[in-house]
């Protein structure tokens, strides 16, 4: 499926994928798809779809800025297409309740008031989101159920049912004039699941032997082989720790959102006669809206405040924590550096991490581990122990739910490039024909009906940027400068001149932040400052003096002196004051 | 084996490991271990051993900065004790030619000419590397083979031949008047080496069986449990690859230094009657110079210059590149961003990533197969294709290893905290007095004798930073700052006084970098001027003025104006300039 490939049949042919297998004629009604995310990345998923002139959203969601993204605190969606068609859009539709999927929604009801709809605990995380934003209007919320139909102009919206990390997530099947467009959301098939239903293959399978036009399923797992695991099989393993653990404290880091854990946990404390405390504000926030909605239950007193916990014995104790993946404001990050307010380590814990660490973030989970080692207690990370199980499908299951929907058109979706790829792969070897299986990206527009696929001019998208009050006011330019300041730091070559007659009253002075440690470094900043004098003394009796040009040939002469002696480039600021 | 407990231990026994075992009296030496590196950390490998007044160093590597260290290219061991000592020092001994082992050799010798021992291909290695760094007066490099007696006064070194992921890797027994030390430097046990012999198990148990002081052993790989593979896995691979491959072009990124892997490659070359071209500076390097000295064979005219690529077809190609990491100035990397000077990539690309990501890289490979992908090219990348093996001992060989030894004393090397306590847990099950193993720490004097361990007063020991030319001159400060510079960027308020009067003339002007997009951020631009300038005029009818106060009085109140609008915190560089 390479994409140089596709790009090249695509302009030849505008209808270039050609009708497979004959359906039953009807007049001819096409849906248009705009992905706004979520592909060729892990992360701000967000779906426009669009038939006869209505249309609908599925997923909000943001990611996290790499690495690059100096001092960025979150990526969302380029909205500029929602907010010009705001008047066709019935509302937004959410699969379920992680910040991929939800995360850029308080942002977008910002720019657009719609009403959004999500299942129950959905909406009591997308609640706790907004009130943290303080939105003007507070956004109108209504409660879907799997097998509800939501009517979305001529586009009727049903949710199905499927297992994820999380309870409540559903796909959605799509009925439109133009034919079913599936969407799975993202899921796994866990056929013993420890609280709910097995994900709803049924349904599944009675839209696929009806006949589904398009098809988007979860691909972040589709380099996996084999079937995810039960999440039923993480309580066994804990089976396991509290028993080892003995007389010990158990302290527990999971994600806040993993409902069934952390029901699993407190069934456990209830079994082995320990009280439960919770730590880290998001953990809080989200087992106290559980609770409320019933999603956790628990016999009284079982949970108890943290203030609590040293009134009991370390054997009575399961502590419920955030940072399992060692972000380092995290609780459980504070208390591997012993900076926690509450909570000492010591050889009496028993810590599991609950989590397997998301790309990128092993050295801050290592960290926290070797920290909570050294502190003596008895630290349980390893994947081989089943303490983690994914959420999302992997490859059998992947090759299943292919099998059941049978699309005609299949579009792998949430992933990066090389999971896309992998999901094409299984799906042609699973007998969709090559040619219907479209590596979409970001901002195409898709038109599907029933002759075939067409890619359309791409629409305004891309990544907006959030940095404190700050969304989209952090561009390349910035980004770049941050860079560089970060990797050399910053001299400032300042010098004032007569502004009559451009004499130099004073200066050149040199001020650095982040080059050099200057107490050591007086000869390198005087030869600095003699280059930035020459210059200046250079240009002394010009009658007209072009301050810019000058300027930057200062820039240029005090950074060629600077990397000369030191192979470093840090930015060269000169500032001219006139008076 | 908890830190704090340890240390409480400590302070209380000088002589806290009582001797465990009887062995015939003798007048009691001691030796000194020094670990300069190595410990709680992957990579900056050094120890220096004393016994009798003699001295001699074991390895000198460097480590790779990490994402906090802004700016840095290496960090390298604290020499202070060295320098200190360097009349009592014989030489350094150096296992192998990894980075971790002699990246920081040409920086020690700036500072001490020492005499070096290394095996012939390491010492081909140290000296590409010291001709790099220009020294004055060229390393005097003796050859050592296994088995070879070197003295390094009243101690004996014996090198011990081991497996590793790079040909002529060697342990080392150290035979002084206290007794024999042993370090297994880096290590694995390959009962199938494609080249030469399987670690010389028998040395290590003659070893064993008269009697071993203290035993330091690699721990990179405790956490994993069975057996390394053989490299021979690898080839095999390899071999179901080039037959995948057909008409294709073959690329395989992997390692410059893993000879091992390129011979295999060469001779696949032969068979299936490709040439052989090399990309990347440091693989180009490390093959001719491996061909020179032997270490490397293939037919003549097998290995071709890759301008000649181009008049081959893709079917008669292999093509060995470095980039397996996806460092971003690769030449992998480069033809994944289609931006290589020679190379573009396309379908007819059979492209093998040999390597799994070290921690850290996952994010860069990522994006490497991503750019490869997208360009059509079939790529290879999954560990589950055995297209990469460790050159580490797992938990079995570890065993085995421990097993053959039989140490009085264990001191596991060479990891992070977390392998250093799995290792001492694998210790303990096989064998060793929970209280004859040590977790030291960097820069810990330990002086072992047949009574016991002391840790000894720590001395001078830490990591140097090196940021181009300068070595130790980028210290907690400017890291501070350019981590601040990184976040949010740099507002300079800049005015002029004049000197007499102490009037303002000019200003203050406003310059920001990295912070917001000017243009679109004027109003803000100008609120912090005006915050600036309500300072000045404050103080401007005072008959003395203190610049520093009134500075740090703008500084915060023109923090406090770009906080409150933007949830930012630039750095806010106030400068003043008399005339």
């Amino acid at each position: 499926m390479p994409k140089a490939e596709q790009k090249k049949y695509n302009r030849k042919n505008k209808y270039y994928h050609k009708k497979q297998n004959s359906i039953k004629e009807e007049p001819m009604e096409s849906i248009r798809l705009i992905p706004l995310g979520g592909l060729n990345e892990i992360g701000k998923n967000m779906t426009v779809y669009e038939c006869k002139g209505d249309m609908f959203i599925v997923d909000c969601g943001n990611t996290f800025p790499d690495s690059e993204m100096f001092g960025v605190d979150l990526v969302i969606p380029d909205f500029s297409y929602v907010v010009e068609n705001k008047d066709k859009i019935k509302g937004i539709i959410i699969t379920h309740g992680h910040e991929d999927h939800i995360g850029a929604l308080p942002y977008l009801l910002k720019e657009v008031n719609l009403p959004v709809y999500a299942t129950r605990l959905t909406k009591g995380l997308i609640e706790n989101k907004l009130s943290e934003h303080q939105l003007k209007s507070p956004a109108e919320i209504t409660v879907i159920r799997p097998g509800d139909r939501i009517q979305m102009g001529c586009m009727t919206v049903v949710p199905i049912h499927v297992n994820h990390s999380i309870p409540d997530a559903v796909g959605l099947a799509i009925e439109s004039p133009a034919g079913v467009v599936i969407t799975t959301g993202d899921f796994k098939i866990d056929y013993t699941p420890p609280q709910g239903e097995t994900t709803d293959l049924s349904t599944f399978a009675k839209y696929g032997s009806e006949g589904v036009l398009a098809f988007l399923s979860d691909s972040t797992n589709a380099e996996r082989r084999g079937n995810s695991a039960s999440e039923k099989t993480v309580g066994k393993s804990f089976e396991g720790f509290f028993e080892k653990a003995g007389n010990k404290r158990i302290i527990i880091a999971t994600f806040a959102s993993n409902i069934y854990r952390i029901q699993q946990i407190l069934d456990l404390a209830v079994q082995h006669k320990r009280k439960v405390a919770v730590s880290g504000r998001s953990m809080m926030n989200n087992i106290a809206m559980a609770f409320e909605l019933g999603y956790l239950t628990a016999p009284e007193n079982i949970v108890i405040e943290p203030e609590k916990v040293k009134d009991y014995e370390p054997g009575q104790i399961v502590l419920i924590t955030t940072g399992s993946q060692g972000e380092p404001l995290s609780a459980l990050a504070r208390m591997a550096g012993g900076t926690h307010r509450q909570f000492s380590i010591g050889p009496n814990d028993f810590i599991i991490i609950s989590a397997t660490p998301i790309p990128g973030n092993e050295k801050m989970v290592t960290k926290v581990v070797n920290g909570l080692l050294k502190q003596g207690a008895d630290v349980i990370y390893e994947s081989m122990y089943d303490v983690h199980v994914s959420g999302h499908a992997c490859q059998e299951e992947l090759k299943l739910m292919l099998n059941l929907v049978k699309p005609q058109y299949f579009i792998p979706v949430h992933g990066e490039y090389k999971h896309l790829c992998k999901h094409a792969m299984l799906a042609e070897g699973a007998g969709i024909p090559k040619e219907n299986i479209i590596m979409a990206n970001t901002g195409e527009v898709l038109r599907i009906d029933r002759k075939g696929i067409t890619v359309e001019e791409s629409i305004t998208s891309g990544q907006v940027l959030v940095d404190g009050y700050g969304v989209g006011d952090v561009g390349s330019v910035v980004l770049r400068d941050r860079r560089h300041l970060s990797q050399d730091g910053i001299v400032v070559v300042v010098f004032t001149v007569d502004g009559y007659s451009d004499q130099l009253l004073s200066g050149p002075d040199i001020i650095s932040r982040g080059f050099v440690y200057v107490k050591e470094s007086e000869a390198l900043i005087s030869e600095a400052r003699m280059a930035a004098r020459r210059v200046i003394e250079k240009y002394e009796h010009y009658d007209y003096k072009d301050w810019s040009v000058i300027k930057s040939k200062i820039r240029d002469q005090v950074s060629n002196v600077l990397y000369k002696k030191t192979k470093r480039s840090p930015m060269v600021l000169p500032i001219v004051m006139e008076v």
